[in-house]
């Protein structure tokens, strides 16, 4: 526990393998910023929903957006309790047996309350800072958004009031009798890559792959 | 809509872009067994919680499991209701516009309420699908699971009641005007790999790598 660490409450406390567990900001962000993609939480007359969306930061704030009609932002904006979970699957933990079989990942758990920006202005630099999270550079390449595309979006953002991050790396843990069995164990690692891009068919004639992009060509 | 289709209620609409939407088993099948991690919702005192967690499929039933402590599932097996999200991210689509950019993406959200299998017998067999669906022929090659093991082993059953899958797939749709502009769009395709095993340090001597386990080798 660092002092730059989140709040530990019974909402965010990490209950099993407390050792994966990790409160501090610097541990919450990696994960956050590695993910893109996360899942939203929120109740409706009970019932809970798990949406995948977008997602970025900006210091302890929580961004995401869609089309204005989207129920679960027009549930998450009115400042309900939600619960923003990212995760990372990073490989397969093959152990001697089935029990001790594992995975290894990065997950974050957050916890706040959404609200929606008001102005125009506000949403348009929130994007802003979505797009020069993905690709830097391209938000002055691309046509501006218009007050409609402005108006027909909402942009929520939740503080973070909690939020947890958990991690497991490494190969098998087993039981020490088992280590004498014959049978193969270690790690399958995997991870995300991107293939060659795929250009619209429709480019206006001589446009060519920009170099802001160059990031997401394989290796 | 086929007769092989879940059931369409408010709960599982897909509301925005209803023509990515789709009910049948198929679909909503094909999203759930390419997904192994799944992000399962439950609330507690109103509060929403998301938490991931390897996924499996046997028909119409959900499976997920973990320690008997673990405060999700202790929770979900009370038969509370539960949304089942899976998703993969399969790239990033260019636009023209800001607002003409998203993500090519399988998703589903799934609807029932989960129970906790009974007997030891139950559990294992349960386990045994999970490992047979992942490792074909790792179950027989393994030690098997321990009395103690499957007693501290939760596995909980989900029949889905409602499910919907949403899928986006292809190029940018830009707004007529824009496609006059000399700005790059297309797709820039992800999709996760898997990078060479890494043996545990402690196998027994002579212990190779299994052919069950070709099937994750790079290519």
């Amino acid at each position: 526990m660092t002092d730059n660490a989140f709040p530990v409450t019974e909402r965010n406390k990490v209950k099993r393998v407390p050792l994966r567990g990790a409160y501090d900001r610097e541990s919450v962000f990696a994960v956050l910023d590695a993910c893109h993609i996360c899942h939203v939480g929120y109740v409706v007359d009970g019932q809970p929903y798990v949406t995948p969306t977008l997602l970025w930061r900006d210091g302890d704030t929580l961004y995401w957006h869609g089309s204005s009609a989207s129920r679960m932002l027009r549930t998450v904006k009115t400042g309900v309790d939600v619960c923003v979970t990212a995760s990372l699957f990073d490989g397969w933990v093959l152990a001697r047996s089935g029990f001790h079989h594992s995975a290894n990942y990065r997950s974050v758990m957050a916890y706040g309350k959404a609200r929606a920006l008001e102005t125009e202005a506000e949403k348009d630099a929130a994007l802003k800072v979505m797009m020069d999270g993905l690709f830097p550079g391209r938000w002055e390449e691309i046509r501006p958004s218009t007050k409609q595309e402005l108006k027909g979006t909402t942009v929520v953002a939740m503080r973070i009031e909690e939020a947890a991050a958990k991690v497991r790396t490494g190969g098998p843990v087993d039981d020490d009798a088992d280590y004498a069995l014959p049978v193969w164990a270690g790690v399958l690692p995997a991870r995300q890559i991107y293939e060659a891009p795929v250009a619209d068919a429709k480019l206006a004639e001589g446009t060519l792959f920009p170099t802001t992009l160059a990031g997401y060509l394989p290796d």
